[in-house]
C-alpha cells in the first residue's frame, strides 16, 4: 500500500518527512499553475525547480527528456529525491522519470487536484502518452509518500473539482453501498473534502492491494471508463471538450443502463445513479450518427485485448463485475438513454 | 534469481518455453549481426522482427522510440512477449522497452556474446545511455528466462571473446579462490565455454541475490571498473579503442596493484594476476600526461556519489572489499606499474 498521508498542514508534514529522509539533492517538479498557486503553500528549502508546461499534451517522452536533462545538469545521484507537485500529469510523468533515472530514485507525490488526490495518488501507475495512446509507456512504482491536503482544492476551478468528484462517485458505486447512501444525500457545497478524499483513497487502496498489477479485480476501477473514454475522445476536438471526470460521469450512466438492461440492477437504482450524476454534471446530447464512431473508439481501447468490447457492470450499488462483453446494440440503447435523461 | 537456462540445443529449448507460455504476439529484436549469424540458429515461427542498428552508440531513447513504435504498429497488447537476441545492448535496451511498454510486458533474453552471457544475463539491470552517460535511464526488471548456448560464440571475433573473458576472470578474483586456481592453469583455446559461463553466472547470481539493488555487496562486481572505465573512455576516440573487457582487464591489474600497495595481497598474488591478464590481453602504455585525465574521469563516474574516488580492492584471491577510497598517488603508481608490466 502506498504511504498516503492526509494533512491540513501540508508544509509542516512535508518538512517532517524531508527532515527524516536522507537524500543528496531535492527537486520539485511544477507546471505554471502549481508554480503560481501551490508552491507558495510550501516552505521547502534548498531545492532545484523543474518547471514543465501544464496539460496532458505535454505528457510525452520529450518532456521526460527535459526532466532527465535537468536532473543530470543538477548532478542528481542515486540518493536524490523528486517531489511531484501537480495533478495527474505531473505525478505520472514525474514519477516515471524518477523511477527510471539511474535505474530509479525516490519520489514524493503531492497531488494538487481532486482527481489526482482520489485517483492517481494510489496504485503506482506511472507513465506518459505515446503516439496518441494514453499512458502507453510507463511502469508500476510506488512513491516514498503521497501527501494530500484539501487546501489545494481552494484554487481549483469548479469544473476541475467536479471532474475529480466523478471518481469519488465511481469508488462508492463499485465498492461501498453505505457510503453511497450518505454521499448521494449530501450537499455538494458542504462536503468535507479531506474526509471524502480519505474515504475514496481507502476504497481504491483496498482494491489495488488485492490486485496490484491489474490482472483481475482492479479492473472494476474502470467502471464508466469504457463508454466514458470514448465520449471523452469524441468531444476532444470540439468547441466543448469534456474533462476526464465529466466524461466518466456520462459513461457511468451508460454502463449503469446496460447493467439495468441485463436485470443486474433495478430501474430504481438506475434512476438513483442517473439522478445524482445529472444533478452534478451538464449532460451532453450525442448525435445518433456518432454512435458508430464511439463504438469503434471502444474497440481500440487498451483495456480490450480481443476484438470484444469489455466493460465493468454493476450487480448492485457497491458491487461490480469486470470483463463483461457488451454488445453494440445495448451500447447504442444506453447512449440513447443518456440522450433522454 | 533469474531463470537462466544453459543448453546446447537453444532452438529446441526456446520452442519448449514458447509452447508452455501463453502470449498474444511475439517479437524478436535483432541487429544486423544477430540477424545474420544468430537468428538462423533458431526455428521460431510466427514472430515479428524488429531490427535495430548494432553498437553502443544506438543504445539511446531514439532507438527505444523505434522499438515502442514497432510494438504499437504490431498491436502488441499486455500479453505480448519480446525476445532479445543479441549482446548487452540489445538485452539492456530491449528489456527496458518491454518493461515500459504498456507498463511492462514479458521478455526473454538470448545473449549472444560471451560478455552478455556472463555479465548482462544476470541482475536485471536494464536501460539506455543518455547524453553521454552510460545506462543513465533504466530500471531493474527480470526477464522471463535467459537462454544461454555457447554455439553463438563460434561466430564471435576473438577480441569479443576475450572481452567477455575479462568478466570471467573478475568473477573468480572477487569470489572464487579454487575456481581461479583451475582457470589460471587452463589453456584458453581448450576452455569448455558452457561450463565456464555456467560457473561464472552462478557466482554473479549469488552476489546479486544477496544484494539485488546494489546497496552494498553487489558493488564488488565493479572490481577493475573504476580504473578500467577511465581507460576505456580515454582510448574511446583514439585509433585503437579498447573493448569493455579489455579495459577492465587493465583496470584489474591497476586495482590489484593498489591492493598490493596496501598490503592486502602479496607480491606473488599480484604477479599471478598480472601474469594471467598479460597472457591474454595486449597491454597499453598510458602516457604520464594522461594520468591526470584518467583521474578526472574516475571522479565523474556514476558509482561515485561523493568527491571521493571509490574502488573495489582485493583482500585475497576470492575476496573483495567495496567502497575503498583510493588516492591519486596510489592510482598514478598503479598506472605506472601497468606501463612497466
Amino acid at each position: 500500500m502506498s504511504n498516503v498521508i492526509f494533512s491540513t498542514q501540508i508544509s509542516k508534514e512535508l518538512n517532517r518527512i524531508l527532515d527524516s529522509t536522507k537524500y543528496s539533492k531535492l527537486a520539485v517538479i511544477v507546471d505554471e499553475n502549481t508554480l503560481k498557486h501551490c508552491l507558495p503553500l510550501l516552505d521547502t528549502k534548498d531545492y532545484k525547480l523543474i518547471e514543465i508546461n501544464a496539460g496532458e499534451k505535454y505528457k510525452t517522452l520529450d518532456t521526460c527528456t527535459f526532466i532527465w536533462q535537468k536532473l543530470t545538469e543538477y548532478s542528481f545521484d542515486r540518493h536524490g529525491l523528486v517531489i511531484n507537485l501537480g495533478g495527474g500529469v505531473i505525478g505520472d510523468m514525474g514519477g516515471f522519470c524518477a523511477s527510471t533515472y539511474k535505474r530509479g530514485i525516490r519520489f514524493i507525490n503531492i497531488p494538487t487536484t481532486l482527481l489526482a488526490q482520489v485517483d492517481a495518488s494510489v496504485g503506482g501507475k506511472l507513465g506518459v502518452d505515446f503516439n496518441g495512446f494514453k499512458n502507453h509507456i510507463g511502469l508500476f512504482a510506488e512513491p516514498e509518500a503521497v501527501l494530500i491536503d484539501a487546501i489545494f482544492l481552494r484554487t481549483l476551478p469548479e469544473n476541475e473539482l467536479k471532474s475529480g468528484y466523478a471518481e469519488v462517485i465511481k469508488h462508492h458505486l463499485i465498492r461501498d453501498f453505505n457510503g453511497w447512501n450518505t454521499l448521494s444525500q449530501s450537499e455538494f457545497n458542504s462536503l468535507d473534502w479531506l474526509e471524502i478524499i480519505k474515504h475514496s483513497v481507502k476504497i481504491k487502496n483496498q482494491i489495488v492491494s488485492e490486485d496490484p498489477r491489474e490482472s483481475g479485480l482492479r479492473k472494476i476501477l474502470n467502471f464508466g471508463h469504457t463508454v466514458g473514454h470514448a465520449i471523452e475522445s469524441h468531444f476532444l476536438n470540439t468547441d466543448e471538450p469534456l474533462l476526464h471526470g465529466e466524461a466518466i460521469a456520462l459513461g457511468m450512466i451508460c454502463e449503469s443502463h446496460i447493467s439495468f438492461q441485463r436485470n443486474m440492477i433495478s430501474k430504481d437504482v438506475l434512476n438513483e445513479i442517473t439522478h445524482h450524476i445529472s444533478n452534478h454534471y451538464k449532460l451532453r446530447v450525442i448525435k445518433e450518427e456518432a454512435f458508430e464512431i464511439l463504438w469503434n473508439l471502444m474497440g481500440q481501447d487498451k483495456k480490450n485485448n480481443t476484438s470484444n468490447v469489455l466493460a465493468v457492470l454493476l450487480n448492485s450499488i457497491g458491487e461490480a463485475t469486470f470483463d463483461c462483453t457488451i454488445s453494440k446494440k445495448e451500447t447504442f440503447e444506453a447512449l440513447n438513454f443518456l440522450n433522454h435523461v
